[in-house]
């Protein structure tokens, strides 16, 4: 997150309309799919996009966009579809928040996808754009991943509802599986938690706390995107933007109660992290009276013994007890008397 | 709370309108009991509910859902009463926030019942389901549990106010009901929260954190369940639906003000948890406290005397003391007089 | 607090229309009182009040209920001036959050009194029911508590401003000194902070955190009173209810701002409360490091000074410092010397 | 503050009109100075002040009213200038929250003026009431204080500003003088705090926590005045009260900045209080530390050599070491031994 | 910041209308710079600045004043071009908070410029005025810094978008490029807090606490920066002053989320400080665990053993193990079994 701040930094002092792809190049090249379709007909071609005026009128389109290090690529399809050339730097500028803006030929949505990186128990996340126009949907994404991999799968499905809707349907659609990959991560978060829970309980040690520090700025980004994320849905399920229809607008509001749904859900991890951190600190403070315990005890045990004998280790010539036939044997027993005392003593405490 | 994640996670990726029963298969088959009543007629059929053109104008119907098992019963009664397949699917998917949606021809309310598992000192959830329609009230729960038992004996009853009134008050007397019955888990948190304390005020163990931490666990259910429950029923006590009655909205009022209450009470418990873990705490360093307070008055004691036994202990040809006659009586009076001085300055500072 | 929920909950599941009186039974029995009186005019009648057509036009009422055990006569007096039975319940169910509600024919209000225990430095509540009618004002109290005898003397008065105003005075009258009474608390609650603030300093017991637990408990009780009531004044001030004048209306913000002054008070008593929990954990803490202090000045005064009367006390047979004349003496001086080096490394460290 | 509230309850039970002066009685009288002015003319009278009806019509007055045992004078003057009781009593009040009250013929303010006591490194305040009428402006203040001083030699001074306008600018300039007194206390404040964070890195010592205990007292003394005093000005500023002309509105909104950013002083102090008392509690358990290494040093040198030199000196016929002849100087030789031993040890652990 | 306050006193008391710069006199003089420019044409002079009246209708102008020693000039620049005596001191008085004011002549913004001092590892901050009018924008600054030197070559530069806009898209470009530059302290404060984090982690010592105290200060100077810059831009995006075009008003948007990405890393840096400072307290108290353990085992070992030789060391007459062949060696094989024992015991433990 820190990270992020590095690279956003490089474009300080450039003018509005520098196109700059601020995201890492893990992509050689860029990607372009388009997928025309009706209720009857579905074609898939790549490395081209139609210009708004070449668009068959009863048929949608979803056009693909992978990989950003392409620049002229993106700003040649953004300048066919007129999107304002802040929008165009929004798509390459990874480091945005979400947002929506709304213009009178499309809607503009820009959001993370997050993917839990199981190796390095953090999150990676991955800028999506999103435009919706009249007959087509556009989606920008970083990596080629396989976040839409079931979408495609759907388009190609004779049938499916996607086929049967206008694009809005499928706008709604890209949002709604976005927000469903949320909860796959809130659900690996948790898993652990408790996985830390179980250690704090069993053996805590203190990595634990390192993990918990990195586990929170985890829980911090997630915020970051939550939040935003729900605002930007609110608007557009009470958006009246004409493209977005009202039943759309229904299923919307759906995916704005799941936003909310994770919103409680990372509120909830932070609340347990904090939680765990303070049984943490704890545990290290039972510790420490359990060491302090064994110290006195043994202290306690020992330190009037050793007196004990020491007194009779004293090189005094008139010392009536040394020369008696059993001071000796005497002296063991009221050492044994004192240490049977004190463990009487010890045990009415409850330190045994 | 983030075992519910697991489960909900399984639906990624399925487009709207697939019908999955999240929950617990508790029940093994979905019944569905009919009560069609006016003041003056009563009748229950078991598995059979009217189509909404078969209803008797003069009478009022509940009907109630038990067990979501069999998805099948479920989609068809929804669909007798044109359910919109999205709230097809909230009834179905147990892992909702509770809300309300406000249709032409019907309400759609979901909310949680909880129960308090004694056993456990926890909180268990079942979701209820609740549609309003003209002449009926459709309810859908999970288990076959007992909520519901006191509003079938008074439908039973004959001049009940339920009986007199339309469905709207039987609508509100299932809110009020599911209300009340958080009153009841309050009391036992309550309750279970005084024994906690009185634990860490009598004998403070390890074991108090975890339960402190799984108690709180527990009051962030209750509060994610409170706060939707209380938008939920000002948004119905502000509703202008034709089907809720202004009578009816002075009712819900009144149990608007028993969900802040409960709110209220929620709240008192999250901070009377955190007083109780920082008791504990205390009383952890407290013990430490004594444990070294121990530890030092032994070693103040016998320190300089075992120091002193030590010196006449060494073998030294001229020591002169070793050969007075009273050196080993004198000693034995040093050591005693240093021991009554340890004593006064201790009980002077107050440690005995 | 908690102790309120126990009795709550018995009435779940009940409808509304339930008259169930949940206070304790203090009073055994329900007295009712009538005050008749204008500018002239002053009659008092103890067990009767006028029922609403009975009223003379030109006179004014106080009807006071003191006692709530008998649910039949409260009722009674209900119905004859029309209260709905929903705030018929309220009036008896002494569990209520206050709160305002404007009916055409009526006001009704519902708020604690709530008084100082000086025995249990806890805080003791009462709950008053109030409804103000075109020429009446009808209270509702549990217990014949002493909140309204300065108003009683008021009444009698000739030439008071009571007599000469309308009832909606006598209404911002009762409301004035009900908040003036929480002033009284806040003062003693804040010398009893200060008495606590003075045990921390002087001698910081272990009692002490679970008096400022007790206390903060007491704290929340006054928060959940303070802000609903600030709420009510402030709907009570704002009103366009007609049978509440503008110059009352006056009045009732200038009643506003002591409640606004009564919640800054407690949430003052509420910082107060945390600090001395800090001061109390610092001395604590403090304790500790002086008893550390001690045993390590101890230990390191006699340790090395117990070694070196070992080394002498070994059994070589040639250790020649024992056969020299001043071996003895020349020990002691090294002792002497490496006390005198200890106490003043000691003292440039500040420790004595 | 607490103080406050036991004068504050002396009042309790008072019908509203009872004029009793609750502050200290500091001025044994009041007095009463009139200002008249305008660009040409300037004229001061003591104990005299103009009826409204009497008041000459191109003139503008400025009546300051000092000291407030003489109740019957402040009663009177506000008579004269129709001012409400409820009003009158605020003034007579020192335990106002600052409000402002605005009438067809007069506007009402009431606040705080502060002043820091270096002496005790508290806050000292002065109840000021300002009332503006369509000529006038009336001032009452608990104290000969000098706060008005400045504008007493502006009126003087011809072509001053305040002899040039209208009487709302005198009515702002004393507000905007208040506020920058304001900045006075927390500049005086904040160097009370560095002076604190110094002693706190030098020696910290246990009277530090009731240091920043009382500050934060002050601190949150001047929240409560600072917060109401925003609102007042703000609602000053935004007022379209006939007397406040647009220009002086803008003056206003100047003078809201000036709060603002008060406000934004004292929360930055709160900040640094709480920060303070988390460094001097650190350096608490930084100080036990080290006493504990100083006698884990210590003990774990001298430890294994005492144990070494009581071998040595136990008794046993047949112990060969003891008559070996270089014995006693290899008992030397190991303890040296151990000594180097542990130093290197402690020393690769940096705790030398 | 504290320090702040001491300057700012001084103008107390002093009329509205007082010029005087509040700013440290780094500067020595006052350079008012002017650019003249539109698409074709472009003049730089120094030292001299049009009256409104002798602009050339088809000009923009850039009129940079760089230091405010000069008090008259800045009066005299802004009387030109009619700016309020109240804005003109804004501009001297470098303790404003940021703000904007719409005037019907002008547009009056006032921030700060923040730099990462790298040496102290703390921020410097730099007022700046800018006003907007028809024709011109005049920038304020207090120092001859390099922040607008990216915009001078702009202007230079023919076919840029500055010299081809009107003069609200050079307002706009200031406020841009001072965004962008918080973005590289924010960026510069990530890498310095993960310094901290890897030395606390590494070797935690105790001057972490104070530079962690010192950036949280510099945390809370960014929040009272970029809140009101916050508020300000979101203002200029939503005004409708003429002279702020609807394309300026989207650019502007675009800033807006700037800032409030801005704001988000200051919270997430606010959040990070307080973490780093919880994980250096725990290594505290691990490190005293650590230091207690080793006293612990030292202890536990040596004090039997000691007590055991003490023993031996007794001079009583008959004890016969003194006798033994082979009681010196029984010691030692008892010795070594006690330690043995001891060792097995504290691996089982955990503590080796």
């Amino acid at each position: 997150m820190m990270k992020n701040n590095k690279k956003r930094q490089s474009k300080t002092g450039l003018p509005p309309g520098s196109h700059i792809y601020t995201g890492k190049k893990t992509e050689s090249k860029t990607v372009i799919e388009t997928y025309s379709y009706n209720l009857e007909k579905y074609h898939h071609t790549v490395k081209d996009a139609p210009n708004v005026e070449n668009q068959v009128s009863n048929l949608k389109y979803w056009i693909n966009v992978t990989g950003l290090v392409d620049v002229e690529s993106v700003k040649h399809i953004c300048d066919q579809y007129g999107i304002h050339h802040l929008y165009q730097e929004d798509i390459l500028n990874v480091f945005q928040r979400p947002k929506v803006e709304e213009e009178d030929e499309y809607v503009f949505v820009s959001f993370k996808s997050l993917y839990w990186n199981d190796a390095e128990k953090s999150i990676d996340e991955e800028q999506i754009s999103l435009i919706l126009t009249q007959q087509a949907v556009i989606t920008f994404q970083e990596n080629a991943g396989d976040s839409f991999d079931y979408l495609r799968e759907r388009i190609r499905t004779e049938n499916s509802m996607i086929r049967e809707k206008e694009v809005d349907y499928l706008f709604y659609r890209i949002l709604d599986i976005t927000v469903d990959t949320y909860f796959d991560i809130m659900e690996k978060m948790g898993t652990y938690l408790e996985e830390i829970e179980d250690e704090v309980i069993a053996a805590p040690k203190s990595e634990i706390l390192m993990k918990l520090q990195n586990n929170k700025k985890d829980i911090m980004v997630l915020r970051r995107h939550f939040y935003p994320m729900r605002d930007l849905i609110n608007k557009l399920s009470a958006s009246d933007h004409p493209m977005i229809d009202a039943k759309t607008k229904k299923y919307l509001r759906d995916v704005l109660d799941h936003t909310i749904q994770n919103i409680e859900n990372v509120e909830t991890f932070r609340e347990m992290n904090m939680s765990l951190k303070d049984i943490y600190l704890n545990s290290m403070s039972h510790e420490m009276n359990r060491i302090m315990k064994i110290l006195t005890i043994m202290s306690t045990f020992f330190i009037p013994l050793t007196f004990l004998v020491g007194v009779y280790g004293m090189n005094f010539k008139y010392m009536p007890e040394l020369y008696w036939h059993y001071g000796y044997y005497s002296i063991w027993a009221i050492m044994i008397a004192i240490v049977l005392g004190l463990t009487y003593w010890f045990r009415k405490k409850g330190w045994f």
